[in-house]
């Protein structure tokens, strides 16, 4: 068997969701896949999606294995915070291999923001910490929280840091990741869905090769949905329109689709 | 910074999820979630989490990464369909470097299937698709789908190759996963939610460092949670008792944290 019809894109990102949380099934990640969603919209493809622990270790191990795969892009979500199990950006000091020092410009930024809050701005060791990044790292404006997103660059790879609370995520994404992502790529990808009742998945088969031989270009992939109230099998099938084909293709590709699924 | 509490456990796992439309943010991928919470329900650890494209490269090198690693368990979800872009056990056998066989007890209980579903039992080539296995797997009974699930050791690790549609995924993990995690692991770890309103993270964390300190065997973590009605911030801390401490320690870990906090 080939692999036709990949996705495939000028972009390449990766996303590397970190917490405990998350792998004991404590909190279901929806970051990543807001994440894949915004990618996917502004035409960038995502290779790859890792979930690690809370660990220094599993963190700059699983950051280096991604820069190694040559994304354009690797974005990290969560272990951002100022409590000992926050060592996301410790993490990505020891796989570009850069010391952390004190940066100014995330110092100011957090004294900021507990000024707005009307807290003291005293700089404990515990905020002062959300301020170390590895050296030549930016950070990233976090208009609703404090910890400041964190922007390294290693080789041709971006890496972005975000924080987990997922309103922090997206506030940091809008503000400094989708003006990137739309400058890079104005290409969208389209797509469409349809719905089979009453067919089953091995006789769909052949005839999805066959429109998927017919129309390179496009993806086709097919989700058996379970069985409708009349006892019909349902079967989702989705089009993607993965290399900037005309809009009319997909059209063209369901109708010869449906036909031939009459016709077999 | 130390990595303290980290959660331990004689019995490691890795989850590899296989699917396009997880990476486009089509589909929201909560069975690694599901199987993150029966894993940690028995007392097993979770290490890692992937999320792979519909890829026979990117499927075997994942999979063989993750084999290096040397987890006890590794479970792949999706993939395991008739259609072009299913190839999951394709990629197994790629990974373990054993040759695809038609699998003789695979083939009956597809055929089993289609005599269920008063469907012909002609073994088209797609039908057959999913009962070719790598040499010396075996088939999981899938009790209300038609592919079934694939079991393949290699070295000290088993792969479970599961299906994507959750139904299916579900009825394999609880008819042929459970019973053997049952039997490996008897421990199971307790775990406590405290809520912490007006109580900002920086403040909280010197008192968490203290209590992580004096309670070894407990893990603790915090989840900023926004801000109540009253426009007080609100925190979640999270304690896991994760080397078997008895119950008691939970107890004693959440109020010396309490009246740390309000004498801080």
């Amino acid at each position: 068997m080939t692999v036709r019809g990949r996705v495939t894109s000028g972009n390449v990102a990766e996303v590397v969701a970190i917490g405990n949380e998350l792998l004991i099934g404590h909190t279901l990640d929806t970051n990543s896949h807001w994440i894949a969603r915004q990618l996917n919209r502004f035409g960038w493809k995502l290779q790859r999606a890792t979930t690690l622990r809370d660990s220094l270790v599993e963190i700059s191990e699983g950051l280096r294995e991604a820069v190694k795969r040559g994304p354009d892009l690797v974005i990290t979500v969560g272990g951002l915070g100022p409590t000992h199990d926050d060592m996301t950006v410790k993490g990505v000091g020891l796989a570009v291999k850069r010391p952390l020092v004190p940066n100014r410009e995330a110092l100011e930024a957090i004294k900021r923001h507990y000024r707005r809050m009307d807290e003291p701005t005293t700089l404990t060791k515990y905020r002062r910490k959300m301020a170390t990044l590895p050296r030549g790292s930016k950070p990233l404006v976090n208009p609703v929280g404090t910890a400041p997103g964190v922007l390294t660059r290693s080789r041709k790879t971006v890496i972005v840091s975000l924080p987990g609370v997922p309103q922090e995520m997206k506030a940091i994404f809008k503000g400094s990741i989708i003006p990137v992502l739309e400058r890079v790529s104005s290409e969208r990808p389209q797509e469409a869905t349809i719905r089979l009742a009453g067919v089953i998945e091995s006789a769909l088969a052949p005839v999805l090769d066959r429109t998927q031989r017919n129309f390179r270009g496009l993806y086709f992939k097919s989700h058996p949905r379970g069985r409708e109230a009349g006892a019909r099998s349902l079967i989702e099938v989705h089009v993607y329109n993965v290399e900037g084909r005309s809009e009319g293709a997909i059209n063209d590709a369901i109708i010869y689709l449906v036909r031939n699924l009459a016709a077999s």
